[in-house]
């Protein structure tokens, strides 16, 4: 089945919650699609100040935020992982994956970049794929791209695509996402914002280029630095079940744990 | 201690030991430096026909390429990695560090890439990290690249300098080893060869594109696809101690092993 993939780069206003969520539903909206990839923390934005700002703008697998965009999968019979800060108990830095019957999984960052230590407790259940009717999608959130440990826990595992919320302040992640395809034979799809958020002494500005990158390491598309947009593409999700780089390589088959302890 | 690092990239005639050792030697005289890295199977060149061939060609590691190389590094008072088929036996396609004072130590490729599998034992000796003058180095060769456990394993034995001889057909090599870089904070140094062996129906053109990356991931130089040459950087090879990306992020400390079970 031909998966029609959407990545969709937003530009949040920090803390307006109901303004962004709108806003990305609206572009989303103009698209069909049947899997949308949101950004990291898509409805808050991504500069926090400190805990208390977190706490009250993080909502549990079942508030408002989610609320709305189960009303826009069910109506467009559509899947869509968008990432927020989730309060349960502890406060993560969180994506979900949300189909046309509702809340399906989620995952929580478990490596956190930055100020982030300040406010999330890192992700405490490992890196899950979920077996949709197009194909097999794992989660993983941005900082997450810098440790192989992820892509190839999700290769393993069997995704055929890595979808992979984003809020990018350094340059690497476009690039090295290439590298993740091509080590691991899968689609990857990074879905980052634009923008600056300057709060508290803390200037960020993020990079945008969200991407949709090939099994083989060929960009498939690739947004720009400052716009907000969306990026459709059609794909066969089960091109990346085949990992024989030569007749004689089989990529993951292949692998030599036994020579890898350090 | 500043390290000259030079790779050099060459254009070894099949079979034809002493006439491609002389050369690349005579390349390595003209150029002073520390630490020379030569590319994979720089002897004998790469495109085997059958085992026969590789039997005929392969040495020891004390065999006349070794006795040619030691003589350079003991005048030339360097050390000098290269690439060699290693008869031992079974038969690996080895790299050896040698020293002023003669042999120092061997790395067996752990991935063998395409009809490799058909001439050579894969390695059996693990990653190995080498503690020289001017820093930690490391061994892997070619396709190794495309395992991220092969560079992490390097990087967490303590490598500052990842030294990669190679014979590059495949393209995504040259910018994968910049992820390679910036997912360890470590260099990469990756000497490759250049030109075309069309022997037995099997018709290979090698890249070139040899490269030295730092832990930034900047390409501080790279060869072209062309031509025979030498590169020669000056290094402080402690840089690659920092793995703190920012305040908040040891790289290779946190890393969560107990997330990636697959």
């Amino acid at each position: 089945m031909q998966l029609r993939l959407a990545i969709v780069q937003t530009n949040p206003v920090f803390g307006e919650v109901e303004l962004n969520v709108r806003s990305a539903l609206n572009l989303m909206r103009s698209t069909p699609a049947d899997l949308y990839v949101l950004p990291e923390l898509f409805n808050t934005g991504y500069n926090f100040i400190d805990g208390v700002e977190v706490s009250r703008l993080a909502e549990s697998t079942s508030g408002p935020t989610f609320q709305s965009v189960a009303e826009f999968a069910r109506d467009q019979a559509c899947h869509v992982v968008y990432g927020f800060a989730e309060s349960a108990g502890r406060i993560y830095n969180s994506a979900a994956l949300v189909g046309p019957g509702g809340f399906m999984g989620l995952y929580r960052k478990v490596h956190l970049f930055d100020r982030e230590h300040l406010f999330f407790t890192p992700g405490d259940l490992g890196f899950r794929v979920f077996n949709l009717p197009f194909g097999n999608v794992g989660l993983m959130i941005c900082f997450d791209w810098i440790y192989p440990e992820a892509a190839r826990t999700l290769a393993l595992k069997g995704a055929h695509l890595i979808v992979h919320p984003s809020n990018l302040v350094l340059p690497y992640c476009p690039d090295a996402m290439v590298t993740r395809c091509v080590e691991n034979r899968v689609f990857a799809a990074t879905a980052d914002r634009v923008g600056r958020e300057d709060r508290g002494g803390v200037d960020l500005r993020f990079i945008g280029k969200s991407e949709i990158v090939s099994p083989r390491g060929e960009i498939l598309g690739r947004l720009g630095a400052d716009e907000v947009g969306i990026l459709v593409m059609g794909l066969d999700l089960h091109e990346a079940d085949f990992k024989k780089l030569t007749g004689y390589n089989d990529l993951l088959v292949d692998r030599r744990p036994e020579q890898y302890s350090a």
